[in-house]
C-alpha cells in the first residue's frame, strides 16, 4: 500500500547515481572490477590490528567500546596534530583538528555548515562523485572548472569567479584533490598550488582540500606533494584526510584541520549526525600510529600500488589503441582514459561487461555528463596482476570493436 | 585573523547545547557522573569481541576492513530481519532494513529525508536531546506534547494535530521512545500504543519509533514491550534500534526498519553522509548475534541494570525529600525527578557539582526550558553501587539546602 510520504524537497529530487547502478555489475561473481576505488584487500594490516587489540587492558578496551567525545579520542587527536605538522608541514597554530566518520563525513559536514539552497560550489571537472553528491544533497549548485595535466585551469577559475562576482554570487567553497586526483589521477603542480593559495586569499574563497592519497606516492618523498594548506593559514583552507588508504576503510575514520571556529561549527553539526566516530577504531588507529605499524604498511603499499600501476600502464600500451590517451599517476589508485571523437564510454562499458570486466564511465564525475561519455576511469588498486592483464585486454578489445 | 566565513543559515543559528556544557563537568576527574547516558563500562563484552576477531580467516578480515555496501553487511541484515520478526514481532513483508552509524544517524537520516525548513516535528515533552538536535539541524520547528506516566498525552496530541491541520500545516513526523524513555524513564502503555497506531493511520502521521532500550527490561518478557510497529504496517512507522545498549556504542551501529521506499530514500541520503557504516563493527556484530553472545550479555545486563535502578530508588527514598517525585523505570538507564514548586534544577545542579556529583537539569529535554528547570535526569547505568549511594546522598543534601 502506497502511503504518500511527503519527503523533503532535496530528498524528492535525489536519484541513485549511475555509478551505483554500475557498481551492481562490479559486485557480480566472476567479474574483474576496475570500477571501484577500494584499497587492495590482500594486504590489509589485519595482523597489526589483531596484535593491537590482544594487548589492550580493561581500561583501554572500555574506552574503545564506549561513546567518546564528539571531536575524537584525545590521544589520537594529539598524534594526528603532530603528524600534520611533521609530515604535511601544516602550521597548527590557531587550527583545530577533529575526527570524522570517514573522509566522506568531513566533506558532508563542510557542505552542511556552509551551504544554503542554491549556493555555488566549485569543483574540478572531473571530480570525486561522493563529494559532489554531498554538495548536491545540501542544496548546492555545482560549477565545474576543467582539470588540466597539472591541476585545475586557474585562468578559467578566475574567469568563473569574476563572472559570479559580477552576478552578485560568491561560491561558498572550492573542492580539490591536489594529489593523485580521483578520478583523473593527475597531480596539481607546485606552481598551481601557490597560485590557488593566492586566489583563495584574494577572493577569500574557502578551499576544501581533500588529500586521502598523499601517502601513496610512487617516487620521491612526501615533500613533493605537500598540501596547499602547508602554504599558510592566512587563506581559508579546510584540509581533509582519511585512514581509509593508510590503514583501512573498515572503521570509517577521517579527520579535518581548519581554523578553530570552522572546526567548532563542524563538531556541533557532527553531534546530531552520529554523536561521535567509532571509539574502537580510534583506539586502534592510535596504537597503529604510535607503534609505527603505519610506516611499515605505507612502505609496503607504495611498492604494491606502484607495481600495479606500472603493470596497468604496460598493458594499456599493449592492448589499447594509441588514439586513446591515458594519465600516468604519480600515486593513488586511478588511471583516466580520454577517448577520441566518435567513441562512447557507455558503449565500451556495455561491451566490456559482456566479457565480465567492469569499469566506470566518466559521466558521473562531470557536471556535464556529455563530456564524461568521452572518459573511462580505471582502478588498479583492488585488482590482482592477473586481473589487470586480463581486464585491460578485454577493454582494449572492446575499444577496438568500435574503431 | 578572523576570515568572515559565510556559514549556512542553519549553522549560523546553531548553538552548543547546555547539556554539552554540563558534560564538561561530568568528565572532570573525581566527579561522580549521573549525567550521561553511557552503558556500564565494567561489563562490556570485550572478551567476546576478542574471541570473535581472533577466529576470523583472511576472507572475513578482508571484508571487515574494506568498504561495504551502503545498506550494510548482507549477512547481518538477514540476521537482524529475523530478529525483528522473532523478538519484536514486526512483519517484514514490504519492509526493508538498513544499518546506520549509530541510532543517531538513523534519526538524522529520517530528518534529512523528510524535513524542509520550518516543517513541524512532534516530540514528547521531555524528549531525547540528540533527536531534537537532529530535527533542528535540518530546519524543523518542534511541537512538544506532554509525556504522562503511561506515555504521551494522546488527547493533547489530537488537539495539536487538529489545530495544525486547521492552519494548513501537517507535521512531518512524530518522534517517540515507547520503552523506558530517555530522559523520563516512562513506558507507553499497550493501550496508548494501539491508540497512537490508530492516530497514525487516521492522520497518515509518520511515527519515528526509537527503541534502543527494549532488551533491557527488568521484569517479565520482551512481549510486554512490543513496539508500535508490531501492530502492523498499514500505519507509516519507521522503527529504529541500536547496538549501543545490546553490545556497545564503540562501533557506532544502529538500524532502521520501514517501508521499502523510505529505506531506499534513507540509503541514498546515507551515501553522501559516510558511504557505509563500519564493516569491522558489522562483521563483529554478525558473529556476536550468530554465536549467541548477545543472549548471555543481555541476561547479565538486565540483572546489572535492575540492581542499579533498585539501589538508586532505595537511596532516593532514603535521602531525597518526599515532595520530590521520581519515576520508577521498568527498564533502561534513567530516573526522572519532578521538583516541587520553588525549587530550581539549575540551582541544585550547581550545588551538587560543588560536591563533585553531576546530573542533568531537565531544560535541554524540553521545547520550553522553563518547564525543564523543574526536572532532573539521573542515570544509574554508568555508576558503581558506591557512586550511586554517595551521589544520591549529595543530591539529596543539595535539594534539602533549598527547602
Amino acid at each position: 500500500m502506497s502511503k504518500n510520504y511527503q519527503y523533503s524537497g532535496i530528498s524528492s529530487r535525489m536519484k541513485a547515481s549511475k555509478i551505483r547502478e554500475l557498481m551492481k555489475y562490479a559486485s557480480m561473481p566472476d567479474i574483474i572490477s576496475m570500477a571501484g576505488g577500494n584499497p587492495d584487500p590482500v594486504n590489509f594490516p589485519f595482523d597489526d590490528v589483531k596484535e593491537i587489540i590482544n594487548k589492550w587492558d580493561k581500561t583501554k578496551s572500555s574506552i574503545a567500546m564506549q561513546y567518546g567525545p564528539t571531536p575524537g579520542y584525545p590521544p589520537l587527536l594529539e598524534l594526528l596534530k603532530h603528524r600534520m605538522i611533521k609530515n604535511r608541514k601544516i602550521d597548527m597554530k590557531g587550527q583545530s583538528l577533529f575526527i570524522t566518520t570517514g573522509g566522506q563525513q568531513a566533506i558532508f559536514l563542510t557542505a552542511k555548515i556552509f551551504i544554503d539552497e542554491s549556493d555555488i560550489i566549485i569543483v574540478e571537472e572531473p571530480s570525486f562523485i561522493g563529494a559532489m553528491a554531498a554538495f548536491l544533497s545540501n542544496g548546492a549548485k555545482l560549477a565545474g572548472v576543467r582539470l588540466e595535466d597539472d591541476g585545475m585551469d586557474l585562468a578559467k577559475l578566475e574567469d568563473v569567479l569574476k563572472k559570479l562576482s559580477g552576478e552578485g554570487k560568491n561560491p561558498k567553497f572550492l573542492y580539490t584533490i591536489p594529489n593523485f586526483q580521483n578520478p583523473a589521477g593527475v597531480t596539481m603542480s607546485q606552481n598551481k598550488r601557490k597560485k590557488l593559495y593566492d586566489i583563495s586569499l584574494k577572493y577569500q574563497l574557502v578551499i576544501l582540500e581533500d588529500d586521502p592519497y598523499c601517502d601513496l606516492y610512487f617516487t620521491g618523498s612526501p615533500d613533493k606533494y605537500l598540501p596547499i594548506k602547508s602554504l599558510g593559514n592566512d587563506a581559508p583552507i579546510i584540509y581533509l584526510n582519511s585512514f581509509s588508504k593508510i590503514m583501512c576503510p573498515g572503521f570509517r575514520l577521517g579527520w579535518a584541520v581548519a581554523d578553530e571556529e570552522v572546526i567548532d561549527k563542524a563538531v556541533l553539526a557532527k553531534q546530531s549526525l552520529d554523536a561521535c566516530s567509532s571509539s574502537f577504531g580510534q583506539v586502534i588507529a592510535y596504537d597503529y600510529l604510535k607503534n609505527g605499524f603505519i610506516d611499515n604498511y605505507l612502505e609496503k603499499m607504495r611498492k604494491v600500488y606502484k607495481g600495479k600501476k606500472n603493470l596497468m600502464k604496460q598493458k594499456i600500451k599493449e592492448y589499447i589503441p594509441d588514439s586513446v590517451k591515458s594519465t600516468d599517476p604519480e600515486g593513488g589508485f586511478f588511471i583516466y582514459l580520454y577517448l577520441p571523437d566518435g567513441l562512447s564510454a557507455e558503449k565500451i562499458f556495455k561491451k566490456a561487461i559482456e566479457d565480465k570486466v567492469a569499469v566506470v564511465t566518466g559521466d558521473p564525475f562531470h557536471t556535464d555528463p556529455n563530456i564524461g561519455d568521452k572518459h573511462i576511469r580505471l582502478s588498479y588498486s583492488n585488482s590482482t596482476d592477473e586481473q589487470i592483464c586480463k581486464g585491460i585486454e578485454v577493454i582494449g578489445n572492446a575499444i577496438k570493436s568500435f574503431i
